[in-house]
């Protein structure tokens, strides 16, 4: 029954995974991962005082016995036989743009680990809610959508610790695409190109505007309407960028 | 006034020029072009009958008379002062899938005429009204949209008098993305990948069910998405394909 | 009898098409195509001069007719069997680097006219040759070469006319690689990502020191590199650029 | 003083390894590294006994604490003031092409470990070894060299496992090209997109003849012109296949 169809999205923070969230809560019930529950207990909040339905695990998305615990929890709240009809993975992990030779290992295993690992353990532990949602007959494809950036298509000097597990995370979600498309699934990646406007970076590039940067509620939107699209038309990668952006 | 506001959509036949017209035409009047009359005549008729309003006129979008003609036409009728909201080249030559050694140098010729040289006179005929869209305020940054294939990024033997423009035909969409973003115009490309549903493709891959093909109306529900995104999360390129294509 | 294999390249100036010509005709007879006599009578009489052997025929790349002559010229020289080890496409039309709106329809169809048709008729002309190159067993598979750029993979605001020939000459290259490569024929493309030192060039760049630009006789050392690649590690392209180059 | 240059390799096995350590071992004394001593005692032993230098060194590539074992051993066979002309990283972690939800987390784990995280430790480990060749004049640019596959630029369905860790390696490679390019150093990244002719294929494609599979040797004739083009002429990029592959 498509009403029992959840929507889980990792990588909540204060903005593209809040607004994904928001987002896909004004249709499915949401479950919120972040390592930290100060990440989502106020958005759990708000989503469930408007009427929504929404709860928050403390995952750490890159540990297979933290992403056993979740779905663990989802079956728990939700049903043992819940299907999903979207998972959207927007985790990344730390990166220092440094200098190769000063690149601390950890930092560049954590990177990775969260991206790729991460992307990993997501997918499978989403995959098979997925399947259920397709089982169940969601009124839209159910949707595993990945976030990537600039750095996804682009490995520029010094980012080395980030663009090597945004590459690898793209990777998986193009594999993913041909795999599971053909099994009623939507795998979908998305190129962020700029700077979002959220709190953190209130005061950057104000001298070229109030669109100069990327609105995380639009970015939900895009995601929602990739959601949307019916199994004739697959769209597996945009890019999103403000229109000032050089690119 | 954003009611005066047009839509232009050039190459409409049976397939996805017709859907993309009869999608902006529920919002916007809209200018059909094509070099014969009968694949406009019949849908010009069915959306004035349904109230909506709709102007064909025969073009040649590899002739710059015949292109700087029909913008002439357009003005005459919507006025000199005219903006549009939406610009979408839609149009392909012929093309041969033969043995290089015996493709006609006039098949190469007119189909890179038409998707190259094509691509350049309706933009620069459509980007002046386009500009005149953002004075005028529309509700949606104007779009320019292309239609790409799968041979816009692939160029597979025996492809080649394809191939050319419609990598041609990207790179344009690419350089008027990067000009024209910046000064509020939302240009897009759209990769089709795949076999489209149209009466003349009703036979093929029947065996894979009705969901191998691409809708047609699918399509325009997707450039339509395009031409709404705000100017803060303007998409340059997407990709379109059944959940079943191999790719 | 490979001794009677010749070399073709189209587009010889001062700069890449007259090192690969020397390179080249330290092996094999050399035809230099340029429209300009000038273009290429110094360097024949150089080559000539040294105990190679060069022959220069005025051609315009982008006309069927003159092409024709020139395979005319080749044969009357060097019989009706000759066979080919070598074409390269080194051919570019002017293009303006302006406002898309201000850019002259001329200005695009010539620079289009010159990279893609050129390129179409350059490979109709020379493939045929090529091919009685591998009849006739020459030590290295016959190669065709073309010549790109940095606006053969990105397409820069205000560079569409040059973008969408190169562009399109990258596609002939792909296609022709997949086609031809089987017949034993090696196709590639060379992307050339940087300022060349030539005299036009002498001033530019001056303060990043004398290795700022690409050695034109290292392009050639490159695209001889190619030329002896056997059949079982055929490259289609590279990417050449100053160490020092930003990209 | 250039004649105590070294070269490295690891993941030497019975294929591009080998071919790549022979090639440069005609000039530099070559460190092989492989997990199993019996992938490089063979070779060292034919190396040595023509008369050029080798030593194999037990390196867990993947393992921060074997990589310095690894460094520690170079230096004290060839002084703590060594340097590298050539860095040539050839490893690659086992996969399983497999359904991805039956994909074991160790394996993907280890894969994506060998791949992006050996790479990371590699290049820390010998880019300071090649500034000294800068520093020591070395007669050719000194190269970092990653061998990458299809999957690098492909990921197809139930290849995650391997495609992860080769886009992961192949934006590693991108990041430290624009670092140390201007450095000094030449930084390649090689797409071989084949089947390559090793004892293990001796079975494979061999109705389509002795021309179907790459020949490891060519590869490493392909890494020894990478490494002696000069800093006006650094490819970053190639592709290599046999004449009759589709792509």
């Amino acid at each position: 029954m498509a009403s029992k169809l959840i929507a889980i999205v990792a990588g909540v923070g204060p903005g593209t995974g809040a607004s994904v969230a928001r987002k896909f809560a004004a249709t499915y019930p949401v479950v919120l991962l972040a390592r930290s529950p100060e990440n989502y207990e106020g958005l759990a909040k708000e989503i469930n005082d408007k009427g929504g339905k929404a709860i928050g695990i403390s995952t750490d998305i890159s540990s297979s016995d933290s992403v056993k615990n979740a779905v663990a929890q989802i079956k728990k709240e939700f049903g043992d036989n819940v299907g999903a009809a979207a998972a959207i993975f927007n985790a990344s992990g730390g990166f220092l743009r440094k200098p190769f030779l000063e690149l601390p290992e950890d930092v560049f295993r954590t990177s990775l680990n969260v991206s790729a690992n991460g992307g990993f353990l997501f997918s499978q532990a989403t995959l098979p809610l997925l399947l259920k949602g397709v089982e169940q007959k969601s009124e839209h494809p159910p949707s595993l959508i990945f976030t990537g950036a600039t750095a996804s298509v682009k490995s520029n000097a010094l980012m080395a610790s980030f663009a090597t597990g945004k590459w690898a995370l793209r990777a998986l979600s193009q594999s993913l695409a041909r795999e599971f498309g053909p099994q009623g699934i939507h795998v979908s990646h998305a190129i962020i190109d700029g700077v979002i406007d959220i709190p953190r970076t209130k005061e950057w590039l104000k001298d070229l505007g109030p669109e100069a940067k990327l609105s995380a509620d639009g970015i939900a939107n895009d995601y929602w309407w990739l959601h949307t699209q019916p199994r004739t038309n697959f769209t597996w990668e945009i890019d999103l960028r403000p229109s000032v952006e050089k690119w």
